[in-house]
């Protein structure tokens, strides 16, 4: 058995480096403040004689060697990085709980048939350079290690010059290693688990998303003497858009279908000027793709209805798109099998979120662990998981890892 | 007859003063270019042998005798000043046309019976002190000279401060003199006299209007993984809110209930994030009280019904109330006599932006006439009102005046 104590330690350890003034994490990717976290990392692998490379997107990978290391690595891992007001669990925890399972199969001087390989995939939140997930998709071949090199955060630094100036620049080509497999555990980040009194989510998959950049252009006016039927409001007409997504997507009962709108702005508002012109975003989200579709061709529908009902131009352009994703039978099999032996309440959900296993799931047969996160806040300081639920995914990651490290 | 082309000259002149890059006009209250403009507009007034002299809190009262000066004057005016990125009409036309009218009763040496005032009120954009039209509110005793003298700019400069800077800051009480009569001519600033082919808006009050900021609170959340059942989306509430305000103004056909939401802001926006607190503004206007409380009732109760609707906490707060005005008959009647002897396609109409007007039509029988503006726009750099339109509106303006001078 893992030792949950001893996980927390860490993950508080960690949580020192980068601390923020309400309790949560700065480790923007690439900063000190990252090397320093995985520099903390590397020493506690390295007094386990473990072994380390680096790639040339600063990707991670510390090795626990097998009794047949010709065969290619058994994989855990996640991230290290946090938003700019992050939380101590959100990556982390899938990083520490391999760490865990390092330091427990040591104590029991456990050697796996299969060595195992714990993975830290930078940059994969995303708020330093866009996008989320960019080094994993990199690995996964789905953009070019030149052009995430060349990606730069908001001060004109880019992705390569901040990876030299942080030490952690490797020689490593990216997509090696080859993974026989691999296992990320993450917080849920929703509120499902917490509110069902479930301990462990076995992760089938995570749902497609498609997000939006939409424009919508009427006429400003003044608010008092322009009659409601001569105006040209682009924020009533956003304003029945969101309304509308929402009541179509609250009328599934499945609960399948997410609709977000998260950024909204008008341009040179005024109290009492009518709204001219204003921006929003659309995040759209389900799991069954054709499902997407229809949603997609929805909400493209909307628009344009409620432009021509409040006489605005509308325009969107589709600025991402991930498709659905449905992880290896035998690995989800695996995780399953593992929870059971523990006990452990669960049940079968998709991912709602994006992780660093979407992109390697299509390199490796991947599935991941999520625990409850205390009223599903993610992305905050006041991100907050269990010990008890840290250290149950943690056991079941371990025994997931093993089984598949042995067959 | 008044002189068309040489009104249009002065106001092309004034516009000189604060010009802007796309053809409007920056001038704003209490700075150089507002000092600039008043002392070209009493250069040509001392021009024609009249005398003026400031209030306390700058506004600007010029006078052309009259036969009897021992009764009150007969006055008209407006403002000076601009929005920002104004343009070179709004407030300017209801001034120059004063002027226009001193040169034209000196072109024939015609005295009245009254003496006349042409008044320039200070501030009445609102843009650099808050609220809009305070030196004519203060005139009225809506507000007392010592807090419209504190009142801070944007950089913490008071309104004395900025009064004593430009050189405009005089003995005379406020208050004086008290007027017989008030005359505004202004830009409707609205699309209705255009779309109807008129030429002269009859103004026989303005509709009431009331401010409020509205927060709602809710719980941010990541859009991924949280259902749609679990959201406590503020952003939704504040769309359906918006969207049931626009149908209930939209489905009153005489087309007198108005409503804004000219401001919108998300703390925190970010595309992946469910908005967990959403402020808006909200501007109701109506031309008949007891509706406008009715309006004000229904908004306050959709804010509780979206609230409910979506688990969010709201909160409002009524920040100015403007009631409904009705101008003097005999001062309405006098500019409907006037608009008839010319001819001019006209209507009787409510005002459904707040002027100077408002103010003054408390302490003196008071009204306004109005001429078209191009789409209806106003502060804003493309306003534009046609020399013809700004010709007609001084001659009615002038008519009235001389009418009201000599009864
Ligand atoms: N885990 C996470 O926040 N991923 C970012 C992409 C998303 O919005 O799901
Ligand atoms: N004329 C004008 O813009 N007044 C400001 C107050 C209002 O919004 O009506």
């Amino acid at each position: 058995s893992i030792d949950g104590q001893r996980l927390w330690d860490s993950l508080m350890a960690m949580a020192e480096i980068g601390p923020t003034a309400n309790g949560g994490s700065c480790r923007l990717a690439l900063t000190e403040e990252d090397a320093a976290g995985r520099r903390l990392l590397l020493d506690w692998c390295e007094s386990l004689g473990c072994t380390w490379r680096v790639d040339r997107i600063g990707n991670l990978f510390i090795r626990r060697a097998g009794k047949r290391d010709d065969l290619d690595p058994v994989a855990m891992g996640s991230h290290l990085d946090t938003q700019p007001k992050g939380g101590r669990f959100d990556g982390i925890l899938g990083v520490l709980a391999g760490l865990e399972v390092f330091r427990t199969l040591a104590d029991q001087d456990i050697v796996t048939e299969r060595p195992l390989e714990l993975v830290v995939w930078t940059n994969e939140e995303g708020s330093r350079f866009a996008p989320a997930m960019v080094a994993s998709g990199t690995y996964a071949g789905a953009f070019s290690v030149e052009s995430t090199l060349a990606r730069e955060d908001r001060d004109g630094v880019t992705f390569g010059e901040a990876l030299d100036a942080c030490g952690y620049a490797g020689e490593s080509p990216v997509g090696e290693p080859r993974l026989d497999s691999f296992f990320e555990l993450h917080i849920e980040q929703g509120p499902v688990l917490e509110e069902e009194h479930e301990t462990i989510g076995v992760v089938t998959g995570v749902q497609g998303m498609r997000w939006f950049d939409v424009t919508l252009s009427g006429q400003s006016a003044h608010a008092g003497p322009t009659p409601m039927r001569y105006r040209r409001d682009a924020l009533a007409a956003a304003a029945r858009l969101i309304d509308r997504l929402q009541t179509h997507a609250l009328a599934d009962e499945s609960g399948d279908t997410k609709v977000t709108c998260g950024c909204l702005d008008i341009v040179s508002a005024s109290r009492n000027v009518v709204p001219g012109e204003v921006t929003l975003t659309i995040d759209l989200r389900h799991v069954v793709e054709s499902e997407l579709d229809a949603l997609q061709e929805r909400f493209e529908r909307l628009l344009v209805e409620v432009g021509e009902s409040f006489g605005v131009t509308v325009s969107q352009e589709r600025i991402w798109a991930s498709p659905v994703v449905e992880f290896a039978p035998e690995c989800v099999a695996a995780v399953e099998r593992a929870t059971r032996e523990r006990a452990q309440p669960h049940r079968r959900m998709m991912s709602g979120a994006g992780h660093d296993a979407v992109y390697v799931s299509r390199v490796a047969p991947t599935a991941m662990i999520f625990v409850p996160c205390r009223d599903g806040i993610s992305h905050n300081e006041a991100e907050y998981a269990t010990p008890e639920h840290c250290a149950a995914g943690a056991q079941v990651l371990c025994d997931a890892i093993v089984e598949r490290a042995n067959r």
